[in-house]
């Protein structure tokens, strides 16, 4: 099953897809919901992000050889993580399937793209075993963790170099139905594959993630959890180029690039 | 005028101080609202944070003194900041002033306090000069950025440190008129005056702080930017311990603290 949130009619709607086309329900799958006549075609409707989420959780260093590529390619000093400790972003930067990343004008770059699979907390949860830990989780979608490199390594946080307005593209949809160990990543630029990786190669499992997190804070519908990239994110991306993020149970969530000079 | 958001039957309500009295409104400070004839009692009311934030800003480094005394008593890595980088805090660690910081049973401790002025969005705005930089901001309430000094040193991120379920205290009200740059915020902690320090001695202003951020980063209405604190962080809390921060235009922000295994 696939839930998609989309503008119908200027109002914020959940529907669940049918093919083509999106059956739109009176209240969300966080909730209570109820099935209406209301459906629209899919390739008109405009695509939100599918939650806005109270807290926004990343994991960002989950996979070895993305390390070993961050090392090597950026000269971060990241090694392989001891334990599993969350990090965070912010919903300021989210957009959704289709708008544009904006690069801001004196980003010195490069601006490169982490496809990843994103975990939707579904109901309120603390201090779960790792057994229980998947049972909190709605579904998944797609996320793009976009990193300005030079404030990366510039900065004291990462919050220009992660969560400048645009850098989080999330969607297109929320696919309840899948192994989140077992999913093939796939990241092309114009069309071209230039990463592609399976989740079974995470360091720590989202069960150990999850069930270490909620022993320390409460998780709450809608809440995101962004699982992390494996592999190297070049090339760099620049103005006039397509980024896709892909999965077989998801989707495309597809974002233009654009230079801020253009977009304002 | 104060602002102070409570639980009033059944519902979360915002309402303008009157003396002892709350006037209960229709809407809230950051859209339209008007006036209604509920009213309650401030001593009876269940106060509720001044707002859920969408965004959880942090300045986290921002005073000379603090800085000293962070290198010197845990020996963190820390200096004076060259550049003002925002960073984050999560929506999950929000209580209100009454509510019960909870210690976890595995801290190693020490738990410290971090009194703090918080600046509140009142309108979306980006890209604004230092001189317009204030006037995005409805207001100003106090919080506590409880800090788990184990965690901060021994943990890739600060999620434990600063985000634990309880960590993060925020009230009581909003004052909407103070000059932010001239405000002296004290901590007690069972009566005692444990620290006071005056804001005038920020290191990066706030107007340079907003105008930077909004370089980047849309402000939302609700969004909320905590500015950091000055000097020694001492007593570490223990459970049966009552802090306050205290600030003549907002009031107190009082919360007692409790052991996890007594909270259960």
């Amino acid at each position: 099953m696939q839930w998609c949130r989309v503008l119908h009619e200027g109002k914020e709607r959940y529907g669940i897809v049918e093919g083509e086309e999106l059956a739109l329900v009176r209240g969300s799958p966080f909730e209570a919901y109820e099935s209406t006549k209301d459906r629209c075609r899919l390739s008109q409707a405009r695509v939100l992000v599918p939650v806005e989420p109270r807290n926004f959780y990343a994991v960002g260093v989950n996979f070895a050889a993305h390390v070993e590529w961050a090392r090597e390619r950026h000269k971060m000093q990241v090694g392989i993580p001891k334990q599993a400790d969350i990090g965070y972003r912010s919903p300021n930067a989210l957009i959704a399937t289709g708008e544009a990343i904006v690069i801001p004008n004196d980003s010195p770059g490069p601006v490169e793209y982490e496809g990843e699979l994103v975990a939707i907390v579904g109901r309120k949860a603390r201090h779960l075993s790792e057994g229980e830990a998947l049972g909190c989780i709605l579904g998944y979608t797609l996320g793009n963790d976009l990193s300005e490199r030079s404030w990366q390594l510039s900065d004291r946080t990462l919050w220009r170099a992660k969560n400048t307005d645009t850098f989080k593209p999330m969607g297109p949809v929320i696919a309840t139905e899948l192994d989140p160990a077992q999913q093939q990543i796939r990241v092309r630029v114009n069309g071209t594959v230039v990463n592609e990786y399976d989740t079974a190669k995470m360091i720590f499992s989202i069960e150990h993630y999850i069930s270490r997190m909620s022993k320390y804070v409460t998780l709450f519908p809608g809440d995101v959890i962004w699982l992390g990239t494996d592999g190297a994110c070049e090339p760099a991306l620049k103005p006039g180029d397509v980024v896709s993020i892909e999965n077989e149970h998801i989707g495309v969530l597809r974002n233009p690039v654009v230079a801020e000079a253009a977009a304002i």
